[in-house]
């Protein structure tokens, strides 16, 4: 709870109309992606780093929690105030300050949203590439926060990539440049990759100096159908290893193709599993490339590979993949959504253990994402209703978890730790690694003031008070506002 | 000064054949390419991460430096144990332990040799860019380090963008796993791109987990001449902006250009300033993007635009490019080799303000480098022995380094800070960003014990106890052994 003096101070630093303190303007603030509900005490707009850093330093005397917020689209439970406290929102921050032609660079606020710089940018003949699903409504700030993948990243890397420097307001309250607006840079540590990725725990991101690329002349999206999964998640290595980096390599298996298309009637075969790829770069690349991939798929067992004609096509194909998520909810109400990531010739392996779990928990798991980076969407679909399979989601989640680590892998490749996958943390990092994190947390931020309960297992986190990566159960991503 | 009991426990750790303590072979570990010398108390040719731990943790309770060490053929000072202490030499930790032509990845250790590790993946039809022009002798494990760049790193990125994972001795000597062996990953902090470029004051590395991808089909090298170097310097940003990333895009000045033909008789032109261009790709990309920047060089004021024929060519141009550095010294006995970056557009005018510095203070300084990204490398010749020179030089530096911050670029794109720059590191970072990097140092290392008096500010480097960024003045880069 906060004082009125405090109420007080914050109105007096952003402005009555940029502090809200009822508690149905609460609510609006309370939620992300994970279906669950954490009211903060206050939320405020704020324009300015000065202002966040006010805030901060407040914080810090007063005692309160500050959460940073982009569009609350998150997966993992970062923008949720799990403590109460303050929720600084960016959305109103949300200038493009700068499209540099020369230099390839963009200057942004935290609060653009995604699809909109994009607009921007190609209207330049540029390309900013990071693209998560919910690149319509995530901010860029969010995106940083998270460090954002998406399909591309198979060629073009994650959001990190493409973070040249930033203006951050530490949890202690100073304003900080990290970074370059060059393309390289080697003086002193690298605060700006420490930033991104690291939740909101570390600062309070103000502005972004962005990396952009040339947008490349032509793509072509192929579609290559599997009667078996294992040989769809095969193919995928075979086409690397033919020295062809698709921008995009997904794959989605047979209990996804089927929830999708009876939801979004997209024209998508009934299969074990397909392969939506897509190919960029000169046109003449474009179509060497299209027959290097139809080849090789062919070769590991698709049944036919198809490539899309015109734009609509393929817009439906992405609309489709971009569904999935939502889709899955036909099959049960609820649904625990994970990220993992093995080296990609693991794929097979984790296919075959994920199938093997389901089939001994008695529970459908449906599996498909960015394969080609080794990044697969796991989800395990449950009735919360029925206590049984609600167990044994859990367990399965764990089992999942287990098997990536042993396959060398990572348990998030997008989504982050948050509070969803904090107490699976020491599944993946020695304690030492953890306490070296630990170390950076509390040498930038003393009295733990700044988006606690996040990353680090927490008691509240270990009781299990909230469903571990849970998405909102209507079939409707939350995405904030 | 070690104590027996110290060199005893070293001996012990390490065994008797791996530590040295005579005069002599301390000597062979006192230098670097900055051609200055600091010998050791002792050399400890370490053989395992447990090893280092032993030995780190020794350091802190008995409280001596430790100084990691490649091929020692670092710019900034890096490796120089500046306040004595015991070398850690990783040259004989130097197996390749991993090619995986599935994920593409390779797991080595950081004694390998950036050239051996380079041929033996490009046997394999793979390819890992970064090429520092020390590439024949300096070690990954130094790359890392320093995140060594080169010429290449204007398509393909820093050492950083290759590193996924890192086995790692802490300062205070636990050993830790960081980062991934997938494309992806947002598990905690990133702390893999943390220490990379931490110029080994975070830890040491032991092995690491790099990223590799397909050799490119086919590469094609052009040199363009240019009667005015500003024009030279304009065609880069125009190249860029034509949509054509080369692989390399070097430019050579006409002071270098003259001392390099003098000392290796490549058969460079007498010119102004010519740009070395190479690009990569598919056969057809290839032909394409040179006819592209053909056109472009054209546009921009080149007198004549050539294409390289056959191997032999190219190896010689590449080699005189790599001699550059060695031949400025029939100019002057005496160098200081800066390797400031600005914003592509801004090289124009950064090549301006060095030649007006120059002519003020009656100085030869030659430009030539990775052009496109931006990053110069600005040769202060002058002669030791005639102090007023020597101060002429240092004055000249500082100009160097206050025209880049104003053209918002960084003093350092690939050497780093070591000693050699930091006093200048007020210059580009505001004491809230420097006080947060020490808070970082401070959690990691309590005692100060890792690499101490780098990067930050110390007295001694105030004094000057060193000269700045100094080559070795012999014309033959110190490289360790």
């Amino acid at each position: 709870m906060l004082s009125e003096l405090v109420k007080n101070e914050l109105k007096r630093i952003v402005g009555t109309a940029n502090a809200a303190f009822a508690r149905e303007e609460l609510l609006c603030y309370s939620y992300d992606a994970t279906n669950t509900l954490y009211p903060p005490d206050a939320v405020v707009f704020v324009k300015s780093a000065e202002e966040v850093s006010l805030i901060l330093k407040m914080a810090n005397s007063e005692g309160f929690p500050v959460i940073p917020r982009g569009a609350g689209s998150g997966f993992s439970g970062g923008s949720l105030p799990v403590e109460g406290g303050v929720v600084i929102s960016t959305e109103r921050m949300n200038g493009i300050i700068e499209i540099d032609t020369e230099n390839l660079t963009a200057v942004v606020e935290p609060g653009v949203v995604l699809w909109e710089f994009q607009q921007e940018v190609e209207k330049k003949g540029l390309f900013y590439p990071p693209d998560p699903s919910s690149l319509r409504f995530s901010t860029l700030g969010g995106n940083i926060a998270e460090c954002a993948g998406g399909p591309r990243a198979v060629k073009y890397g994650v959001t990190k990539d493409y973070v040249l420097g930033l203006e951050v307001v530490l949890p202690t309250g100073e304003i900080i440049n990290t970074g370059v607006r060059t393309a390289k840079g080697v003086v002193g540590y690298d605060l700006t990759k420490l930033m991104v990725g690291s939740e909101g725990t570390l600062g309070v991101v103000t502005k972004a100096t962005l990396k952009l690329v040339p947008l490349p002349e032509a793509t072509r999206t192929l579609l290559a159908v599997f009667p078996d999964l294992k040989d769809a998640a095969t193919a995928v290595s075979g086409i690397i290893k033919a020295k062809v980096i698709p921008s995009t390599l997904e794959l989605i298996d047979g209990v996804s193709l089927k929830c999708v298309e009876e939801y979004a009637k997209a024209g998508l075969p009934e299969a074990e599993a397909v392969l939506l790829i897509e190919v960029d770069g000169s046109r003449e690349g474009v179509v060497k490339d299209s027959e290097v991939v139809e080849r090789i798929c062919m070769e590991y067992g698709a049944q036919s590979v198809k490539s899309a004609t015109g734009k609509d096509e393929v817009r439906d194909l992405w609309k489709a993949r971009r569904a999935i998520s939502a889709s899955l909810f036909r099959v049960k109400p609820n649904k625990i959504n994970e990220d993992v990531v093995v080296p990609r010739a693991s794929i097979p392996e984790l296919i075959g253990g994920v199938r093997e779990i389901a089939d001994r928990l008695n529970l459908t798991i449906a599996c498909f994402g960015h394969a080609g980076d080794g990044n697969i969407h796991v989800n395990v679909m449950y009735d919360k209703t029925n206590p049984c399979e609600a167990k044994a989601a859990e367990d399965a989640v764990t089992e999942v978890f287990k098997l990536t680590v042993e396959l060398k892998g990572t348990i998030s490749g997008e989504h982050g730790v948050g509070v969803s996958k904090a107490r699976y943390l020491s599944l993946e990092l020695k304690p030492e690694a953890i306490e070296a994190m630990k170390r950076i947390k509390a040498a930038f931020d003393p009295n733990g003031i700044l988006n606690p309960g996040k990353i680090f297992p927490k008691k509240a986190a270990e009781e299990g008070a909230y469903m571990v990566g849970a998405e909102a159960a209507s079939g409707v991503p939350a995405t904030g506002l």
